[in-house]
């Protein structure tokens, strides 16, 4: 995959007047790429509580303030209607719409919320000399429900959901570590080993992205999962949210080293 | 000042029943202890968007669901109404009353918020070996509003407020990497030297707390500290308002050397 080098900043600009509406995976010169979530203010508390009572799946970055655009925290002067490469438009929790211009969509009572993602993570999980089978395959993370409950807010509630990768036994220790240096994109993991003690019954069998290979002497390493907060947000069928299409996420002008000390 | 090894469940007993009405330093063996804010659940949104945007001086331990006194994440089976030796009651902003039993005054609208304090990383210093004069002299430390406004969110708004203490050189960076586990107790130092840097003109006159003396060597180092989310919810003038009377905090069930791992 092409590296596209230039700061965030550029890269928001082409993708705001539509001369980018691929993925974002490799875009923005490692800086820390964030899942999109915007919710009415009427139901908005109960998602900041959530997110605040489950940090591990809900890291939050930045939450706007009602019917504001700008995220003033991680990138000041963009603009969240625009500057995604793709959304999908939720009503009553079914999806209404996928667009790339959430413009139309927008209302004054809308709060945006941004979310830390695996990328960081895995960004120093590389640096560290860590090898991730489905980056050397281009494949996707494979995902699952575990039998771990998120703590409840309000209408919120579900189970938290993980992200699974096959860590050399070695590795383990330097894993753990790497990434918990970065609680704002989901932090260290939430178990290691046994799948069946988190609820998980069959490694082939992911309930999202790709079954992933094990080499001898690996060990499955389970991080939570920003699937999370937006299949426990879709689960209560709120009356309007708008998302990034999967793998479409904001990118933010914090260099991913600089997340450790936000 | 002799130390009570029960366990916190035992302590806030008396403290439910009226036997302990004192301040809780060295109280609860080793357990965190907690500043209390509760407020309307008309404004506890903007006041827990607050805290998430502010996370130095307003680390959450805890948010009740709104009209519960449970705080089932760090304490569970207290009742905050009882369980704190001593509250003041805020009615625009001004003291109304001062009680050790806030029943009488609790509201089913009412949501209350648990925040980190300096006593958790104290204890992580004095831990490392590190000397801090307050303690040896039984004093309080020094605290200032500085010159760095917190963000603003919603109705709340105001300066950041910071303690110092002196530390000898040799010992900075210890005071960083040992406090900066504690993000749940206002983490690593937010400013280490030049006291005009953050708008503080003379280190002999603090605005709260007591003057420190300093030793040949010694740097001033600045935290984050929990009087500036009371201070900015305050100023606010809130129509209601319940905290803990300085010194009389909540102790919870979560050791000092496990928050770290929270």
């Amino acid at each position: 995959m092409p590296i596209d080098p230039r700061h965030p900043r550029e890269i928001r600009r082409d993708i705001r007047n539509g001369k980018l509406t691929c993925i974002t995976a490799g875009l923005g010169a490692g800086h820390v790429q964030a899942n999109l979530a915007v919710l009415p203010r009427d139901c908005a508390y109960d998602f900041l509580l959530f997110c605040q009572r489950n940090p591990r799946p809900c890291p939050l970055l930045e939450v706007t303030d009602a019917g504001s655009t700008e995220p003033v925290g991680v990138a000041p002067g963009a603009d969240l209607r625009t500057d995604l490469p793709r959304y999908r438009i939720y009503k009553h929790g079914e999806l209404a719409d996928e667009v790339t211009d959430a413009t139309p969509y927008w209302r004054d009572d809308l709060v945006a919320f941004l979310l830390g993602c695996s990328f960081t993570f895995e960004w120093a999980l590389l640096e560290a000399g860590i090898r991730l089978w489905h980056v050397e395959h281009g494949k996707n993370v494979a995902m699952w429900r575990t039998s771990i409950p998120c703590r409840p807010a309000g209408v919120f509630h579900g189970p938290v959901v993980v992200s699974m990768r096959p860590i050399a036994s070695a590795d383990l220790s330097k894993a753990v570590t790497a990434s918990a240096r970065f609680p704002g994109a989901h932090g260290a993991p939430i178990h290691i080993g046994d799948p069946a003690a988190i609820g998980i019954r069959d490694l082939a069998r992911p309930d999202w992205g790709d079954a992933q290979e094990f080499r001898p002497g690996d060990v499955p390493v389970f991080w939570a999962c920003g699937v999370t907060p937006q299949a426990v947000a879709l689960a209560s069928k709120p009356a309007f949210m708008i998302t990034h299409s999967p793998g479409h996420m904001f990118i933010t002008d914090v260099p991913n080293s600089a997340l450790a000390a936000l």
